[in-house]
């Protein structure tokens, strides 16, 4: 995952052995990206086998050139960083004694060397040890911008979990890390010029100039862009708690700490600003070398400045009929900075006006619309919207949606050329450091294959048993998306066995959209709860809904019998986690989500039972008004194999 | 866990809020440990709760003088490194609105710390929320040398496998690692003076100069003394395969693989070995500051010498009677050369000769007798026989060794403060870095309870209770004794649920002592099989053995009911196993000891219904025989529940 363009699997294997060897030649096999991949790949064959395949050794086996896998890289790459549109075609040949993998150029050595080791399981028949399929597999990008959109602000996230989330990217095969570094609630990055930024506009948690260089050279190293985001005029209150002279109304301000806290927008018709904003992105020009520099743009609020004399004023004089032209003005002087440090300009939908030049870029939260109008002025773009992340929504639901439709799906082939794929992106209000992982992985890697593979990649069941061994193969990388959530379930039960909240929590799901942000939330809030620990899609209701249809389809005595199986299960579960959730103060919340269950489960096992014979009078209306009842959310809780048990209790007799 | 001096408990609690704050005190109140220490605290104290409590906001909080933990420090610390004996002494107040560390030196803050984490829970009551009950303890050691001896030479542990250790250590309050750097299988230390001792006496896998200073800082910051060990002049082939000249008998040399390989000894007749020595030891001693310095002695093969003419003929002239001797002639030299450099000398049982200096120290492998013999010669000891982590024994059989049991209980008052407390060790030969943790944990917990505690502390129901907290506690620092074998056992059933494995699994354990050291392992050995990714005891192995007990005492219908529970319980799992261990090459291994479980599982529960009705003639008889026979280890895995089920069958009627 994400499956390959072409690939021809034969029934026979090669075995992974301690003498396991990798030799790169080739214009580009001496690019060190690909020399640390091969010892990189080695190390992690040694993680995901067990085998001890020593990675130092005299001989340094990863660069002999008699080698098991010989790595073939024609190009030297061009110098700089990577760019948008850098070859990352590979061809993967497994035969029984030998691998051959072959790029053009550095970048498709480090997509191949992913799809490698994603293919290596214990083998079958009766000598042990691990194997890889024979397989001949041809693949490149169907969209070469394929990223993440991460947001730092809202919720700081260490070096650690950056460097984890781009091993991550790289597994699966995006290309991009768009760096949210800062909004309201706090500036993440340190600037030498203007220091108050990270002290005053941060609670003192930000990257250091070192550190964002580490990362930069840490994802170049595995093929990923790292692309800043700035996000001004609006979102940028934690400047103006630094440097209130930008502000376009008088503060004070201080950093967001909750929806109570004032919020601002830099004032645009000050050329202290245009000064402050040239010194900022000519020392953040240096500090990211790609070539694209992401300013935000979006949702200001226009009150900021239709609400300022000042301002309107100067809106007047400069024939600029509303905030909306403000805002245009301002981009187009933004542009020009960027442009003389070599950058081209990336922003929100908002940005999109007719006179800015061609190669700026559109990421789109707002849908294919607004892409697709940017396509069709001749602007390069990006999609966003359906891909974020923080709405909890399922694979399935991101995986359904593809860049190029709606109405991207109507432009002229030319003007589809200019969408050049997609961001997922991920929103820190409610996410921590802690649950990062978890929110990200493993829905990520379905998003990566909609960007990655062939558009005629749609088959939901393969998508979901794929993405289950992704999920696991991920963890040889470090990431926490489970070992996390089981802590978190460890400390909710806290000196109690953990059993039984596993077995509750794996039949619930986090509310969706932006439900939940409707409860107060701040910097102090703890994201501690059980909503917190479980993960966004819960694999048991999503088994059930679909078994539910096949067994309307195909009503058998069968399908009725595993059905219900599942249900006593689950009732018995919500049961047997009803004294740990009495007894336990983090808990109690949850008890109402945990009556609903029952009751969900009670309906589903009667409805079961009125297939045949038929319900008492009375007994559909009664159970329908109970199901929906169940159905609410609690503790930001849901039930997600309610819409099922209602199914059953509707065509039941 | 280890259990404290004194305690009282009241029934109230003080509740951690996101207000949580420590302020440190008094004369050692700068000590940067102290600092450093409250700062982790509150970091820990973060990922215990899942509360967010800011560690680097504008106010410090941690370092505020009016806050909710308060540290008194009475005295500031000596310079230079940390010595045996320092202060570790500490009380620890807490009421319902204020938490009192005081110490007399900054090691006893550092303990404190660790008491004070331990004892964070779930609020009980309505209000959700953390909370630690209002305590006293006065507490301090029993023994100041408390230690685990880490060999590093047989696998190489990497550098954050070491501070995963040194953190863990700290947890349970040891203060010593001592780290066996060396021996026939690789030198595993940058030597700058005698480079070939890494560069060909190791595979590649050492640790640079720079990496051991950061190792050496980072253990002191945590109260953990390091104790090198160059172990001479037996163990010490990876020595001559860089400096043959060394070697007592004509090489060549290569660092030992397997048991098959030629393993050699140093000669002691020669000056250059002591010129050698004295350089290598010269530039060690500085490297690694603590006053104590380990040279090893055990197990020199005599024949290494007495083979020799010309080490027989310098025996001769200088009047040794033997191997022993010479050997003692060596440690003499060695004595004086790191007394120079103002080391006392540490080594192994073999090192004990009358006419060496009285500040030498004997780390005891053959147990009290031998540490008894050097207390009463007036040296100073620490006994480790009974506390080989790598022998797979149960945590209560090395909490059952005390330092002053055996021949040491016999000594005088005088002789028995000359021993000044243990050594967990952990030999690596069959333990690689991806299991070390689960080899170590939770069993080193146990051990130091014994090495701090006071004598009388020897409840084994009461340790197991709080050795599972422990374990799960030690979590939050990372450990992976639990992460890295579900990872495992995953990686064994492949893509399969790995359910029914880690159920299989739970009833197992590895064999004991030597025994799996039998079958042939070297460098290339893979160490992934199932008996690797199981923790050393079964808990419900464990449980069910206690139980058959108390039932044996007393035998009511409730217990018989409970324990043949049990055993359908494994008998399932053991069934519900099959089919993976059959289509699994690398689990195939495993179904012998499956038929094992259910013959023991159906023997068990036939003797139960035995109990009050007379057995067929020659039934017990037979199922003796056939739990004899499914009593024996397959593929290093043994069924710990034999025993027990052997019980019930002996006493059925």
């Amino acid at each position: 995952m994400p499956w390959p363009a072409q690939i021809s699997v034969r029934n026979e294997a090669f075995r992974i052995g301690v003498d396991f060897s990798i030799s790169v030649s080739g214009a580009g096999g001496n690019d060190t990206r690909v020399r640390a991949a091969a010892q990189r790949t080695i190390a992690r064959l040694a993680r995901q086998t067990g085998l001890p395949l020593s990675l130092t050794n005299p001989a340094d086996r990863s660069l002999t050139t008699e080698a098991l896998m010989t790595v073939a890289v024609e190009r030297r790459d061009h110098a700089g960083p990577q760019k948008l549109g850098d070859d990352e075609s590979y061809a993967l040949l497994i035969s029984s004694d030998r691998i051959r993998l072959s790029a053009d150029g550095p970048l498709g050595a480090l997509r191949g060397f992913e799809t490698f080791l994603q293919l290596v399981i214990p083998c079958v028949g009766d000598s042990p040890g691990f194997c890889a399929p024979q397989v001949e597999i041809r693949d490149q990008p169907r969209f070469p911008w394929r990223g993440l959109s991460l947001d730092v602000s809202r919720h700081f996230i260490p070096i650690d979990g950056i460097e984890r989330t781009i091993d991550g990217l790289a597994a699966v095969k995006l290309n991009v890390l768009h760096w949210h570094l800062s909004d309201d609630q706090g500036f993440r990055v340190e600037s030498k010029k203007y220091p108050k930024l990270q002290q005053l506009g941060s609670d003192g948690e930000y990257y250091t100039q070192a550190e964002v260089r580490d990362v930069v050279a840490y994802a170049r190293d595995r093929g990923v862009r790292i692309v800043p985001e700035f996000d001004v005029p609006g979102h940028s209150t934690s400047w103006l708690a630094a440097y209130p002279n930008l502000a376009s109304k008088p503060g004070p301000y201080h950093i967001v700490h909750s929806g109570a806290d004032p919020m601002g927008a830099i004032d645009p018709t000050k050329d202290s600003t245009y000064n402050f904003l040239d010194g900022l992105f000519t020392e953040m020009a240096k500090l990211f070398p790609d070539e694209y520099f992401h300013i935000g743009g979006d949702e200001v609020s226009a009150r900021e400045w239709t609400g300022q004399p000042r301002i309107k004023s100067f809106m007047k004089s400069h024939k600029l009929a509303g905030a909306k032209d403000l805002q245009a003005y301002f981009n187009k002087r933004l542009q020009k900075i960027l442009a003389k440090r070599g950058k081209k300009m990336e922003g929100w939908d908002e940005i999109l006006q007719a006179d800015l030049p061609k190669n700026i870029m559109i990421q789109s939260w707002r849908g294919s619309k607004s892409l697709a109008e940017a396509a069709s002025q001749g602007y390069t773009g990006i999609l966003s919207a359906g891909y974020y992340l923080d709405l909890m929504q399922s694979s399935a639901q991101h995986y359904a949606v593809d860049p190029l439709s709606g109405d991207a799906g109507q432009l002229a082939p030319e003007e589809q050329a200019r969408i050049l794929g997609g961001e997922a992106a991920m929103w820190e209000e409610l996410v921590t450091a802690e649950t990062l992982d978890a929110k990200l992985w493993p829905r990520l890697a379905a998003i990566a294959e909609r960007f990655w593979s062939p558009r005629t990649v749609t088959d939901v069941a393969s998508m979901y048993a794929r993405l289950d061994a992704v999920n696991r193969w991920l963890e040889w990388l470090g990431l926490t998306q489970r070992s996390n959530l089981e802590l978190m379930r460890e400390r909710l039960a806290a000196n109690a066995p953990v059993g039984p909240l596993d077995a509750f929590a794996s039949m619930l799901e986090p509310v969706k959209g932006y439900e939940r942000h409707r409860t107060p939330y701040g910097a102090s809030t703890p994201f501690n709860h059980l909503v917190d620990a479980i993960p966004p899609e819960s694999d048991s209701a999503r088994v059930f809904r679909d078994a539910v249809d096949s067994y309307l389809a195909n009503p058998t005595e069968e399908a009725a019998d595993a059905l219900r199986a599942q249900l006593k299960a689950w009732s018995r579960a919500a049961d047997d986690v009803r004294p740990l959730l009495e007894s336990n103060s983090l808990l109690e919340e949850d008890l109402p989500i945990a009556d609903s269950a029952q009751v969900l489960c009670k309906a589903g096992i009667e409805a079961l039972s009125y297939a045949k014979s038929p319900a008492p009078s009375n007994w559909k209306q009664q159970t329908l008004e109970a199901v929906k009842d169940a159905s609410k959310h609690n503790a930001a809780l849901l039930i997600p194999f309610a819409p099922a048990v209602q199914k059953l209790v509707e065509t039941a007799q």
